[in-house]
């Protein structure tokens, strides 16, 4: 077969995805087999990835908007550490272009509140330290539609979440490299390096965060995700990673880095990510949303992929203790009546990572309600239900992530 | 720009990466930055990837051959685990075809010198077990660039070696399943489900390989790959991984698992891979080339980068025991004379895994020559030279990785 077509340099990534989808093959799994099994959606009735997350591996992930875009609950793996081409994408701005970003090495964090202000280039963070760390990222929506209600914002299931390995600079090296934390500061606030849209009040649109001082012992700006230089979709070329804390406050294209003694009067801060009630709107009154809670949730067998087959069976799934290491995790069969500890499989990564665990049982034909709990080292258990809020946040309830699983 | 081209449905993949290429872009870090500074040596003087492994990251990769390539020293990344498409390639057969593989799932082996022979497929397996771990992957020849003689072979330098997490099966559990190891059996063999060259006798060419009976323990059958299905071009639908054995121990595309009496016959273990004397043939008198040994070598600054700025450095590299955790890295800036302890970075993802470490130090203008060495947990040393063999095999000398870093 031979075929004649056009191609602009402007829409090549696109081009080429689709030219390669028209002859059936993915660019990472061309000659091999495909994630997904026949019973999968076909890819005509999904969403195409939008070009700027094209290199992506499409048959794994649901296309919810252009900048929200989650892993199905089966393709996330089994080897702990998320793929880059299968990680959740969650942008609360569109990405800078290369070209807005420039010479990366050369891109400066302005460093502020502490004993000498000062900005930094990547290349000064390169020689000034390093480090390695593995945390879950996770979108603070995650789980918003398990929710019984209808919580307004995209519909995530249990996709827009990861476990990602870093590599960086702590930020408390930097920190004690510029003389500490001035005296009196509360919070640390991070500012991304989004094109603001011109003609509206910056603090209505800038994605700027504060979170309790506290979090700067473990936080890290990591120029390096799973191992290459970290994409521009996630937050390229330097992300703050505040590990344990819910995906908005690892500021992307991160520009300034600043001690402060008030929370940012950015909306995103002030009205948004706020636990609100059920029919009210945002305000500073109410908690932010920052640390997340452990949860669990089975990754295999997927609902996706149609009926078990009876007999001897593996139920995987991850689980994160958010803060701390986890302790057990149980898995039910029965909607929660009857529990069983299952055995965690793999290396520990640290405590802000998750685990992978599995229950190897056998199963007659019947519809069983798979649950799965963690509970962690200090004894948290993960809630049965996470309190509904206004916009869907921080779902973590065992109970709306049961999966019915047909066995045939 | 507009152009017109024409491609083929055969050609599509090697002809996309053709096109991404005279975008200046990359498929995978489109819009992002590269991975290879500027120094790098220009893409149009590099072999290109062939296309069985077109998904590769190019600019990371040194094409020696169309089944030898290796990872670049300084492409290897900071993040402990090696992303697949920065991982070398070395195949003794061409990869078979997705269409000789057919349905993944329903890909066999047939398991013989236990007590219930049987032939079971990837759906029976993952009924049956599932386990994670990550392995050091090291191809047999790595280093055999840097023996001072001229070994034949590929002239690896550092970069056919990743460090890989997989998602199987443990040999032990499929073996204690089928009635355990026959009595009197000595080895392990796999076999490898290459199409074999017609007219020829099989056991010139067929990659087979016994190991001690005692690899069986952590050896698996592993379906997934650093979260992927495993990639054909890495021995997917299903490799057996042998962990702290080198590379062409870890049979791809495996058919057969059987318990033997005395190694194979095959051409590749009776006379391949045999640490022979210089100038002397291989014969099965000589050890077989199996375990690998301790061995660390230095990832960054990389010589390839050009010269380092004077100041405050982190050396950076990895670490491994191969068959046993390590307890320290030496780095030495004087070609061996003086030896600093380096930090080891990140989490320990297990015996057979590699470790990351780093010295911090500052270096003023010169020449240095950076030597690392590890040293395991039972206080095996890595040796100062391997012993050079007729085919280069095993260089695990840390004087042979010493490397001239330029600071100005």
């Amino acid at each position: 077969m031979t075929s004649s077509i056009k191609i602009t340099r402007r829409n090549l990534l696109g081009a080429t995805v689709g030219l390669v989808a028209a002859a059936g093959l993915s660019p990472r799994s061309a000659n091999a087999q495909t994630a997904t099994p026949a019973s999968a959606p076909a890819a005509s009735t999904a969403k195409p990835l939008p070009s700027y997350v094209s290199w992506k591996h499409a048959d794994s992930m649901i296309v919810h908007t252009p900048t929200t875009i989650e892993t199905k609950r089966s393709a996330i793996g089994s080897s702990i550490i998320t793929p880059s081409d299968r990680l959740f994408i969650r942008n609360n701005l569109p990405a800078p272009s290369a070209a807005d970003i420039g010479d990366v090495n050369a891109w400066k964090v302005t460093v502020e509140g502490v004993g000498k202000p000062q900005a930094l280039s990547i290349a000064d963070f390169k020689q000034m330290g390093f480090e390695t760390m593995a945390t879950v990222l996770q979108c603070s929506g995650n789980g918003r539609g398990l929710f019984p209600g209808k919580p307004s914002g995209t519909r995530w299931q249990t996709g827009a979440a990861g476990c990602v390995m870093w590599a960086g600079i702590p930020v408390r090296e930097v920190i004690q490299a510029l003389g500490g934390v001035s005296a009196g500061m509360v919070y640390m606030t991070g500012t991304g390096g989004e094109k603001l849209p011109e003609g509206i009040d910056p603090n209505a649109v800038v994605v700027e965060r504060s979170v309790p001082l506290a979090a700067m012992q473990d936080a890290m700006l990591a120029w390096e995700m799973n191992g290459e230089p970290m994409p521009l979709a996630h937050g390229g070329p330097l992300r703050l990673i505040v590990p344990g804390y819910s995906g908005v406050n690892n500021i992307k294209y991160i520009k300034r880095l600043a001690f402060t003694k008030e929370q940012t009067q950015a909306a995103i801060q002030q009205t948004g990510y706020r636990m609100s009630p059920v029919g009210q709107k945002g305000d500073p009154s109410q908690p932010a949303v920052w640390t997340m809670d452990a949860k669990s949730w089975m990754t295999s067998p997927s609902p996706d992929n149609g009926p078990v087959k009876a007999g001897a069976v593996q139920i995987t799934g991850v689980a994160m203790g958010a803060l701390e290491d986890i302790a057990k995790v149980d898995v039910s069969l029965d909607g929660g009546k009857t529990w069983q500890v299952a055995r965690l499989v793999g290396p520990d990564l640290g405590k802000y990572a998750w685990r992978q665990f599995v229950l190897a049982t056998t199963l007659k034909a019947g519809q069983y309600d798979v649950s799965t709990r963690v509970t962690t080292k200090s004894g948290v258990e993960q809630v049965a239900q996470s309190t509904e809020n206004a916009a869907g946040y921080l779902n973590s309830g065992w109970m709306s992530h049961t999966v019915k699983v047909t066995v045939a």
